[in-house]
């Protein structure tokens, strides 16, 4: 039976990818997706999931907005990697879906709420706020989801720090707040997606699939490439989000290690550090496991089902 | 006209007595009262702040239950001042109100979205956990409310550490939000409630409105005033909450001063002071003031005078 | 029998005052001057103090030199109150004292150990890496020191920050080692020298001195008062150094009060704030104590009749 | 020609084999040895190497014994790896050499001052506060120093926390002290060393020398592998120390990466992680590098040739 997800996220051009993966993979049911500041400001990447939703042809499923900033911490955006649109390079039709009424946080809290225990996967692809404030305002929440399989973090790779990465860093008290409630935790950080990068073969991929839809993820990975290039010297882009999908997906495309993760909200130098102790074997009752090494092949042949099963969408 | 307010409370022996002040002075419209957990777990401050209700015959007024936990930190409760009900001492009545079934966080932003801006004012005298995420969860509430007068902290004063006092130290990130939106916060802290001690005289003065609620207030003080011996060496209890009540009566009732404040998150001697700048005059747009002198007899007097007007009450 | 003081300083104007008081006061025996970087560099403030011993007519007292930077912290002066040399205003004379060769650090160990226990007070006027470095070359002074006075901190008080005094936020490292030793230490901090005023009637009894001694401490004032009123908006200038030099000759020129102090290292807002508990008696074995209440009258008094003894100087 | 250096240690099982190291190893010349609280109490590691010195026949070096705490924190040392005494297994000998009278500090700097720019170098096995007291007592040795090749820290490894090292964590101000200095730092962390393993075919090349030395290090593995077992779980002791000796005598016995290091001091989790900034190529004036990978063969190979080199000594 297919997964439910609730999709949290801030497109970002990565964040539309794993839009797609989940609407397009047979295994996934996308049951709820919600938007919250990070790559750009809250009200831009929600009308970019709007934008994604209608190219992806989503219809059906309630889409709501979150948090405007993060906890505790000033609005950190990420223009030099997303454009000043959060989602630069292809151009975006006018959305035709309407967004929930619900706060994403009251959105998230009434479908798991509504489901049976362990039936929804919350996929986070952006800074935690929403959820951090979603287990905060029903706690109930955290024992009724099934896992949280969640972007973000490192055990030894950073972005935005030496050893800190942009979604936990934005808003490290939040992450702080996840980490720590007791539902199962899968990191997906930096680690793994350095792996999942856009090399030439699979930008080729893609553009073979020929859909309207396989041609924006082609634009977006353009913009994508260019800008990781220039900011932080990547040959190609890693494309992160559509790895924690894919982990829903199927277990399989990635190698895990359990190990205790806390976030680092006091260090001068480490400040958001997801912070993994290999020192021994994890506990027993070790709730967070670690994304440790990508089956590239499978994971890319993931992306290019979806965008084919997808097809061509009238939009 | 009388002024709305929005009591946050976690009763607790002081938060009791402000829900009378509030309820029997004639300038207060008590809109709405929500609970979060402080001095005891949610469970038990939101039971004691119904009985109240009922001694104090408050009808027509929702009351909502908040957040069972801090944001980050974990729970800290205050057992050795208010005892393991949070409200030891008096025997309490069964409630007979019933709670809204709204969250806490919902309540307060309903109510101020409600009125007119200006309308509200949001009176916290636990920690500031609801009150953060309301203005988390919905930021316009910060330019509706009128101001935020609050009992915690101190600019000079500690009672949890040298430098911190138990409202703020229990969760300071919310602290940390509240401090640092916009809207005017009036800090009434350990400086100014250290002024409002029960001396025998004024536990004279409440035994001879010789009432049920007095009675209630009489047994509220005589424990209060043993576990503050005990636990803090005070001779007499100082009676913080009722403060913040008060001044939202009276502004004549204290003299305050503007000053930045603002919450120390990272400190490991300071964690969650209350940092108050007093090297200059406060800048034109400083938005936050300190209470520092109490005027004891007219404090005094509004709480006498608002037992006298509540009466007996047929519980 | 005079008290034997190492003076510990980074002249700076308050601190050549206190070098006058500390010379001309028949109460104190100068064994040793040490210079630090703080006030500015340690080449000009140590070409500073040699200039003042001429003025003041010091010799025989070995002077030297100690450490160029904090321990941790990046080297941070105060030429906005001290202006470009450290001693703006007056014009210096050539030093004729020649510098010991030993390190300012030696100097303090090999004058302490030399001495019998309890026979050295070690007075700190300036940041504290000299005294720090030598409590940790040779551990065994710290029993064998009769007592620290240090001007630096404040319980209430900031000017460095909201609630960090200059001496110790320069090196809060060093300071957090000088005050967890356990030596007596005074904090003569700024709740007691916001007291010590330069007001008109003062400097008009210093000029009333008439020698060029006393014609120096003017010039001083002249300048300091400046740059207090600008940079602090100080009406007149605080005379912070001879305050606990004052302390070694008479106790009584102020009042004390025992409490622990211990010196926050991490706080984003209180970094070096010398954290003060006031909320119970201090323990019996509390070993340091802070200054309250200055007699305004008898500690200008002390300065002017330390500055009659010295009288005229051939320099 | 041989490499002077000065090797500052806290003898400790692997301090001890990089004395024999340096000792025996032609192209090292042994110009001083100091001690440091670590493993054991500073008088205790003390004794320690004497007595190794006694076992090595090390004659006309200085011995020096140094700090007995480190600069702010408390004294942790390490009895579960390395015993009561800091070197329990073998019988030590009654020391023969005598101590330097000077503090190592003093013998560090005037070693330092007394040699060409460029002929010392200094390989600290220890926690860094000699040689920090020693930067900030006299300045000018930073740039005499050839350079300081540490053992201590791990860019990706921890072993007293998840990500901090026992050297560094237990002064890590003076860590942040060494590291920040201009000097050209070689830090042979954890990284490097958990692939120095003594392994049963390496006990055997070493029993296989014959030697009293050769027996004492064989008693020392025993010990130490047995403690490494019990206390991290390690198959078989990392012997940690002599590779940074060995790096000396060697480069090319280990891959090392240039990039920015720094010594994090205010973190919850984090306090004395060696932070590592692998992001981008290192700029041209990084003046750190870091130990990937150690040719373990080669590394083996020169701590057995030492001792074969040392071969009998009549102690």
């Amino acid at each position: 039976m297919a997964k439910k997800i609730i999709l949290d996220c801030d497109p970002g051009h990565d964040d539309a990818i794993a839009m797609l993966l989940a609407h397009g993979n047979p295994d996934i049911d996308l049951v709820a997706v919600t938007t919250v500041v990070g790559n750009q400001t809250l009200e831009k990447v929600t009308r970019n999931a709007l934008s994604v939703a209608r190219i992806a042809g989503i219809t059906g499923v309630p889409f709501a907005a979150g948090c405007p900033r993060p906890l505790v911490r000033a609005i950190e955006t990420a223009p030099d990697i997303h454009g000043e649109t959060g989602l630069d390079g292809p151009v975006l039709p006018e959305p035709t879906l309407e967004l929930d009424r619900r706060h994403a946080v009251d959105l998230i809290i009434d479908t798991v709420m509504s489901h049976e225990p362990g039936e929804i996967t919350i996929v986070p692809t952006a800074g935690l706020t929403n959820i951090a404030l979603a287990a905060r305002k029903e706690p109930r929440i955290v024992e009724r989801v099934r896992e949280v399989v969640l972007m973000g973090g490192g055990y030894h790779e950073g972005n935005w720090s030496a050893v800190a990465e942009f979604n936990i860093i934005i808003d490290p008290e939040a992450a702080h707040i996840v980490f720590n409630e007791s539902w199962p935790v899968t990191m997906v950080g930096l680690d793994l997606t350095h792996q999942a990068l856009a090399t030439p073969d699979v930008v080729e991929k893609i553009a073979a699939v020929g859909t309207k839809p396989a041609k924006f993820v082609g634009e977006l990975l353009d913009f994508f490439g260019a800008t990781y290039k220039e900011a932080q010297g990547f040959e190609h882009p890693p494309v992160h989000d559509p790895c924690a999908v894919a982990y829903v997906i199927d277990p399989n495309v990635m190698t895990v290690r359990k190990a205790p993760v806390d976030v680092e909200l006091t260090g001068g130098l480490t400040l958001g550090m997801t912070v993994t102790d290999f020192r021994a074997p994890a506990p027993a009752d070790c709730h967070t496991q670690v994304a440790v090494e990508l089956d590239r092949e499978r994971f890319w042949d993931l992306v290019v089902d979806a965008l084919e099963r997808i097809g061509d969408v009238e939009a």
